[in-house]
C-alpha cells in the first residue's frame, strides 16, 4: 500500500515517431527493472539528415516499484 | 468577434499512441460540449505491464466558444 | 568543431498526426535553409470542427550550424 | 472560514485591449457562476489581421467560493 | 480500458495544514462528482492575520473518470 | 490546409502601456512580413527613470504563414 | 560599469488597469528607493466583486543600483 | 483600496514538518513587519542525516502591505 | 571539500499525509545508498478511493555524497 | 537548529564572465549583510557593444541566516 | 525611443567553457547583424568524449535594435 | 542508430567557478559509467563563508548510450 518508486530518466529514439520511441525506451527498461509502473514525457526532439526527419528523440521518466 | 471560450481539461488514453488519445479526448469532450474550437496538449504520459507500454495518456485543454 | 548555430521557430500542420506536423515543418525549413541538424518540440496543439481533431499543430525550433 | 473554492478557466477578447479582455472574461463568468472572488492571469495574446492587431485575447482563471 | 478522465482545479483551506486542506477539497469535490480518482497539487499558499498563520490554502486539480 | 507558419521574437515599447507597446510590435512586423496572423506575450518590463515608469518593453513572437 | 544591482517584489494594484498598477508599484517604490532602473512583471491577477473586476493586481520585480 | 503590497523571501525550517516551517518563517518575519497578509509556497527541500529527514526546510514569500 | 553528489528521484507514499510520504521515500533510499545529504520535493499528488484521500504521493530528489 | 534564513535578490555584472559576476554580488552582499550562507543563479544574460560582450550580467538569490 | 527590437536564438560551443561560447555566439551574430544590444542565456549543455568534456554549448537570444 | 540513453544527475563543485564544477562531475562519472554521451547544466548555486564564494556547485544530467 505505501510503496516507494523510483524514477529513471532514458531517451528513446526511432525512425517512425513518438510512440515507437517510447515504446523502445520503455523495452531497453524492462532488460534490466522489474515492476515498470508508468512513464512521463519529459522532452521531444530529434535529428535532421539532408532535409528530412532521421531520428525522433523522446526523453521520458520510468517510475517502477521498489521491492520489500 | 470579442467571444468568450472556456477551457476544460481531460485526459484521453489509448493504447495505440499519443495521436489517438488526444482523438478520443475530444471525441468525448463533443459529445456534451458544442463549439469546440482547439486543443492544447499539456502532459503525456503512460502505464507500462510486463514491462511494455499499456497505455498512453495525454492530458489536454479544450477550448470552445460559450454561446450569447 | 567550435561552430555557431541558429534556431528558428516553426510551426508544422497535420491532419495525420504529431509525427506528421513534424516533418512537414522540417521539409519547409529544408526548402530555404542548408545544414539543418536538430529539431525540439515546444508545443503541441490542434484545431477541432464538428467534435472532432482537423489539424494537430506543432511548435518546433529547427537549429542548423551557420557556414563560416 | 475553511472554505473551498473552484476554479474555471476562460478566454476573454477585446479589440481594446488586455485590460478590457479580462473584465468580458468576467463579465461573462458572472452570468451563471455566484461567487466570483478572483482572477489570475495565464497567456496573453491575439490575432493580426492586415498588419495590425484584431483582437488581445486573454487566458484567466476565476476562483469562486464554493456553497455550503 | 480507453478511458476518458476530466481534471478540475479545486482550493481547499485549512488552519490545520496542508494535508487537511486537501482532504477537504477532495471531500467537497466528493459531493457532487463520481469516480474521482486521483489530485495534484498545483500551488500552496495561505493567508496571515496578526503574525501568524490563518489559513494554509492548497490548489489541487481531481481527476475523475467520465461515464460512458 | 497543411500551412508551415514561422515565429520571429520582437520586442516592442510604449510610453503608454502594454497594449500599445504590443500593437508597434506587430506594426513594425508588418513592414518587411506578410500573411502574420497572431501574437504571443512572452515577457513584460520596462525602463524607469526619476521614479516613474518610462517605458513598457513587451516581448512578443508573432506567427506569420509561410507561402507555398 | 562593473555595478551591482538589487531587485524587490512589489505588488500594486489598481481599478484602472495593469498599466496603472505597474506605474503605482513603482511610485511607491520611487519614496524609499533611489537608482531604480527597471521593472519586470512576473504575475497579473486580480479581485472580483458583484461580478465584475474590482483591482487589477500586478506583482513585478523592480531592479536599482546599489551605491558604492 | 488602491494599496501596494511588498514581498520578501524566507526559509523556514522544522524537524517536524511542512506546516510547521511554514508557521516558524511566518512568525520570524512578524518580528520585524507589520502588516503581514498572506504566503506563497516556492519550494519544499530539507536536510538528511543517518539516513533520515533532519529538518524540512521551506522557502516561503511573504506578501505585506506598505503604509502611506 | 570539491565533492560529488548524485541525485536520484524516489516517490514516497503515506496515508498520513506529505511529510510521512517524504520521511517513508528517504527511509527507503537510506536502505541501499550511503551518505545521503538532502532531500528536494518536485511534486506532491495522491490517490482517492470513495470520495476520500487514499494516498498522499510525493516525489523528491534525493542527494548523496559519491565516495571517492 | 531550527533556523529562519532570508533570501535578497542581487544582479552583478562583469567583464570578465559569469563566475567573477557572481562574486561581484557576493562581495557587495557581505558589505551590509552578516550570515551569508548560499547563492542561486536565476539568470544570466548582458549587454552587447559594436558586435562583442561588455558585461555578463547574473541574477543570483543570496540566502542568509536571521539571528535571533 | 519607442524602438522595437527582434531577438534571435544561437547556440555557442568552445572548448573552453560557458563564457567562451556566449563571446563565439555573439561575435558571429555581429557579422551579419548590426546594433546588437543585449544577450539572454536559455540553456547551457555540452559535448563529452572519452569521459571528459569536449565542448560547451551555450543558447543564447540576442536582441538588436531594428532600424527605422 | 535506434540507441537508448539514460540520464544520471549529479552534482559536481568546485572553488574556481561553473565550468569547472561541470569538469569534475562530468569526470566522476566517467570513473563507472561508459559512452558518456552529453550533460545539460539544470541548476547552478554555490555555498557563501565570511562574505564570499567558497564553492560553485553545479547540477547536470548526464547522457550516456545504454548497450546492447
Amino acid at each position: 500500500m505505501s510503496n516507494v518508486y523510483k524514477k529513471v530518466e532514458l531517451v528513446g529514439s526511432s525512425r517512425e515517431g513518438v510512440d515507437d520511441a517510447i515504446r523502445r525506451a520503455v523495452a531497453k527498461a524492462g532488460e534490466t527493472l522489474r515492476n515498470l509502473d508508468w512513464f512521463e514525457v519529459k522532452e521531444i526532439r530529434g535529428w535532421i539528415d539532408e532535409g528530412a526527419v532521421q531520428h525522433y528523440q523522446v526523453t521520458i521518466t520510468v517510475g517502477f516499484r521498489l521491492e520489500d
